[in-house]
């Protein structure tokens, strides 16, 4: 017959590949799948090795939501990567070739042990094991990043246990759905839907940060709404830790101070009232009733307007203290922010949140972390690390890193974030003899607390350490607006696992699982990311100039900013740009902030001729003239830095040119795209900050450069546009 | 080999059906695709039939980029349809059963004509014909539907005209990416990453407007930022107009009045004084040479703070007219709205724009229309038609409809609109002798305008008609939010076309291309739909009550709110209850503002007896024991409507399970939950309401309903959690 050219079997072929064509342009990589992508893998030899090695899985225990989540996860990525279904045995029956997940209670183990996962070979299987069935996921995860990432599976042995206890996101998210600082999107969180709906995103949220060991998750913005603890939301939280549980994650909420008052009808929120102290044990009651496993509390108090113990005469010791003590017998703990910083027009914001800390060290209840910035201003590109470091030996600290881009480009800047995270890690406080960087404080703790009730899968005393990321993480479909934003989530997840990680290392995983395992192109675009904070330092705060963005802008800049609500928000509080020079003073002449640090610190930074020069502005007012480590005069060195930094976004742009090929297109135009937005971005960066230290050094732009052809009138013109209403 | 156990023709099938199940588990509907779905028929033999009639496609002109997009619609929906390529034949090839796209410019066609099209059977080919390109792409967007909803071609012949000229989204969308009013994520619209980078959501956008004949978007909320009229924003506003371009879609922006201060450094926004005048000129012509086919502009003025000529003493009419001299010669137009109204707490604010407008009639230029929302109100869930509507006869007026569910339960309510927009376009006005509908009045319009550069396609003088929707668009995945809101969208497009329409025949359209086209699931769903509203309607504002939802609360009841910064923001306000009885009177004896209607219309509804029970309270004070046609008094009536409207939610919950083996399991588990949101929330209307009505009715809940199970105080407290920051 005419209408049948092809036999059945081709016509059958036929329609297959143009269904498969159909869905492969539905499929366009959109980004939604994060690093846990699972495309076949495109070297036949490799899969075919593989594939014998994973025939099927099977389970040596009953099955748990988390196990079952483990064996899911992997039969559905080896599906993917292999295009082999393989099946889930049941009965824990055994053959060769396949995945056996074994759970091994340990009495040894401790909370990190706990979570500690061996992936082996053992009768030609491969063996998941670990002491909880969340170990056991988080190898599952391990093996399959092996595989994504094109190592090899014969004579496997990975182990690795977390080094922090407390691995948390903590997302800016309100209760209407915007993100404080958030650039991609709106809230993933559907508040009006809870708890009826579940939205299928929280599952995969909660998959993407097992897969990277993330274990807790703060739901909502530090400056926080009550409602969360009403009975009205207290079922939709615990609709989302009913998401989160299988996956190893707890949920933990933001408390506004003040709530005994807002919803619970007090006339006080003061700590010592026997009310308010009665009113936040029933609170937490009721919570643990609806959610057994709550993680306990995140607190911004007497900061940036935010009410707080001190309302009442009370030290943040004894507002931690009392919801310590209402937390009671429930494995729970709190979180105290240090962040804070009173308004004084001729103090040094890097002093305050120490002052009014490092006096209570020792007094805090065993359940509490008290949450420390990784720098002592506010997420800038870069800062030396918080002086609390160390000067709180008798108070666990936990270390708050931003992941979302804040002070760094939003989401059209490429700025990997683990170089900026690993600076305040690897910081050697020389406040202990040994294991003095921030990491090894913050891993050590300062004490071992009993737990209380984790009884089963945390038996013994355990050390209070925490790292928490604010999260970059919205509704855009890709997550993180930016596609390569992504890497700073998993970079953050991967450090709060393992500290010791280099930026090459966590860089080259995610890039090979999630954009390319062309080894050439994965090189390239690791090199891309590695050197990208240090591209953007350059071209917007180099030299360890600190907060000269604008309040309501996008891009940035505003050095010129001399008025705002409070002194410390005006940009010329914190460059001091004048016709001697540039720079804060913050040695002992000057706000002498230098003495927070150790001895070994105050003789390096308090030198400007030993001072690294990314801290040099940070600590030292310089003379336009005076002649730097580079052989350039300060003057000339800052513009160095901001031609050279700019120009530096060409060169991204060259390097992701070359990767073409190797990329999905829709990421490739998507990213080229951000690129020319973040070119045009760091030109404005360049130009509005020489022309305006200009007006102080009163110098022509240095030669080999070329004078910007704008006038800074044109420039703060465009910047007053990012700030209309 | 043992490795190879099937020949390698079917390990290839094997492979490919892995992929393709694979590819479907990652495409369970998200709703991305809008009623574009193009999924395969399922009728193998209706495919069959189809595929013999649509082997090519040829094109009789030249391409142009919008015959070049409507080709590729075709060739995508058919490929998903019939799972058949479909060549585009070049040089106008013609063979047999094929496609012919085919431009067949009319001397005759005025604007309306220019975009009809004419799909019809020829010699064994179906022809897409239209008097221009854009006529074309909507027939080839119609055949489509044809197939789509599973009708016959055979002897096809499709003719259709819009009947309104300016068929336009508005958007309330802010720079910084919140939407006013929006309740599905953030903007679409991602102005930092443009000009560079254009999202490719973008273009799917413009297909879908396209396919329901949209053609106008105003980007931007009405409480506008200047900032779109700047040299930073005018290439972003660009690059969008250039996606928009070839699907027949006019980019206009939303200005705001005081602009010429803000951005262009004058004293003065005074539309008389020469440099306004001049800055206003000069910056059309600086949009119009960015982008030719720019559509205008959209003006909120001297309403709800936002700054307008009255701030100099000067009417409406000359602001608008003052804007329509600096679009000279543009083809441009002027939409200004009527939505203002002074806190009076002693007036009426139904008769505001009626005050103010009513006397600018005759007095606007040519290129002028009146934005005028269906209602005297603001978008209440049930309104009579707008007094305005037939009160000017010399000037055109757009009808603004509300597609986001501002007062329409959000995105976790099931609300249909088309009834609602319905209810507003079939009302007759009773101002003309014929032809007296509000549809008629806006599609009549007053007069003809000459065009003055839009030659080529709009040869002929038109009708300035239009009608906009304030869009319910956001960066959700499915854009919509609630999966069933995309049926508002589709709803406001197709009548804007075609007033004409029916609810049930636009529902069912909408149900069989989006949902299934299973018969009985198809027919139980239209039904839900159409049904929808008048449920809403019965448990949140029954009787003509409006207004007395809370400021700030999601889902809305707040009758007994009586502060707000203005009089006319609170709820007491617009119910007027007492211990006599409820509504506003609005006839003689109260405001009057019943006196701004047609005779005929003051005596119906001037008579409580003879007023519609929907409009009852809205023109009258009723006694709590006065009987009504039902017979039952109005406080038994108000009970019995706010229970079996709250009932009601469970009938669409129950028909909604019967719909369950026709429908995507994820489309069903996402409108399933929200259902479930639904009924809580309308057992908190109808708790709401009863509960507070009856501290002046005095009265028990009658029989049959049991009086709620909590109280007034409790429910008071549920609503103020929602309004907590």
């Amino acid at each position: 017959m005419s209408n049948k050219p092809y036999p059945t079997i081709l016509r059958a072929l036929l329609l297959l590949t143009i269904l498969v064509g159909l869905a492969g342009r539905a499929r366009a990589d959109d980004g939604y799948r994060l690093w846990l992508k699972y495309d076949l893998l495109p070297d036949a030899g490799q899969r075919k090795a593989y594939q014998r090695t994973f025939q099927f899985i099977t389970l040596e225990q009953p099955a748990t939501p988390t196990l079952q989540a483990a064996a899911a996860e992997l039969q559905h990525g080896l599906l993917g990567l292999l295009g082999q279904g393989v099946p889930l045995q049941s009965g824990g029956k055994r053959g060769a070739g396949g995945i056996v997940l074994r759970v091994e209670p340990q009495a040894a183990a401790d909370g990190l042990a706990a979570a500690s996962y061996h992936v082996f070979q053992q009768n030609k299987n491969i063996v998941v094991a670990g002491p909880t069935d969340v170990a056991v996921l988080y190898g599952a995860f391990a093996l399959l990043r092996q595989l994504q990432t094109g190592q090899p599976v014969t004579n496997l042995d990975l182990r690795s246990a977390p080094k922090i206890r407390y691995r948390l996101l903590n997302h800016w998210d309100n209760p209407n759905g915007t993100i404080e600082r958030g650039y991609a999107g709106s809230s993933i969180w559907k508040w009006d839907e809870l708890p009826y709906r579940l939205d299928p995103r929280y599952q995969d949220y909660a998959r993407a940060n097992a897969s990277i060991g993330v274990n807790g998750v703060v739901l909502n913005n530090v400056n926080a709404s009550a409602r969360y603890l009403t009975g009205e939301y207290i079922p939709k939280v615990a609709a989302l830790a009913g998401v989160m549980r299988p996956y190893g994650i707890r949920v933990y909420l933001s408390v506004m101070w003040a709530a005994p008052k807002t919803i619970g009808g007090l006339p006080t929120a003061d700590p010592l009232d026997p009310r308010v102290q009665q009113w936040w044990a029933q609170k937490t009651d009721e919570l643990y009733k609806a959610i057994p496993d709550f993680g306990g509390f995140l607190v911004k108090a007497n900061s940036e307007g935010e009410p707080g113990p001190q309302d009442y005469g009370r030290t943040h010791a004894e507002g931690a203290n009392m919801l310590a003590t209402a937390l009671g017998t429930h494995d729970g703990i709190v979180m105290w922010r240090a962040f804070v910083y009173k308004a004084n027009p001729k103090g040094d914001r890097t002093t305050e949140a120490y002052s009014e800390f490092k006096p209570l060290d020792g007094k805090f209840a065993p359940q509490v972390l008290v949450q420390v910035k990784n720098g002592p201003i506010d997420f800038q590109p870069r800062e030396p690390f918080h002086p609390l470091f160390g000067a709180m030996p008798q108070t666990p600290l936990l270390l708050e890193v931003q992941i979302t881009q804040e002070y760094l480009g939003f989401a059209t800047h490429l700025v990997f974030l683990a170089p900026l995270f690993k600076e305040t890690l690897d910081a050697n406080t020389y406040t202990r003899p040994t294991r003095s960087t921030v990491a090894n404080i913050i891993t050590d703790g300062p004490q071992s607390i009993p737990s209380k009730s984790l009884k089963a899968n945390y038996p013994q005393s355990l050390p209070m350490s925490g790292m928490a990321g604010v999260a970059n993480i919205g509704s855009d479909r890709n997550w993180t607006g930016h596609p390569m934003g992504q890497a700073n989530w998993y970079a953050f997840g991967r450090l709060a696992w393992e500290p010791t990680l280099t930026s090459e290392a966590i860089a080259g995983e995610w890039t090979r699982m999630t954009l390319t395992t062309e080894p050439k192109a994965a090189q390239t675009i690791t090199d891309m990311l590695v050197k990208s904070h240090g591209i953007y330092v350059r071209y917007s705060t180099p030299l360890g100039l600190h907060h000269i963005m604008g309040q309501n802008i996008h891009f940035g800049p505003e050095p010129w900013l001399a008025q705002s609500a409070r002194p410390d928000w005006t940009a010329v509080y914190y460059h001091k740009a004048d016709s001697e020079g540039l720079g804060f003073n913050r040695t002992a002449t000057g706000s002498n902030a230098l003495s927070l640090y150790a001895p070994e610190l105050q003789k390096q930074w308090g030198n400007p001729a030993t001072c690294p020069l990314e801290y040099l502005l940070w600590f030292h007012h310089v003379g336009w003239n005076k002649p730097l480590s580079t052989g350039r005069t300060l003057w000339n060195e800052l513009c160095t830095r901001y031609y050279t930094g700019a120009d530096s976004v060409q060169w991204l742009q060259r390097q992701w040119t070359q990767v073409q090929p190797a990329v999905d297109p829709a990421v490739y135009a998507d990213v080229a795209g951000r690129l020319q937005v973040q070119r045009s971005e760091a030109l404005l960066w360049r130009d509005a900050c020489v022309l305006y230290f200009q007006t102080f050094s009163r110098q022509p732009i240095p030669t080999p450069f070329q004078r910007p052809d704008r006038t800074l009138d044109e420039v703060k013109r465009i910047v007053a546009i990012y700030q209309l209403r």
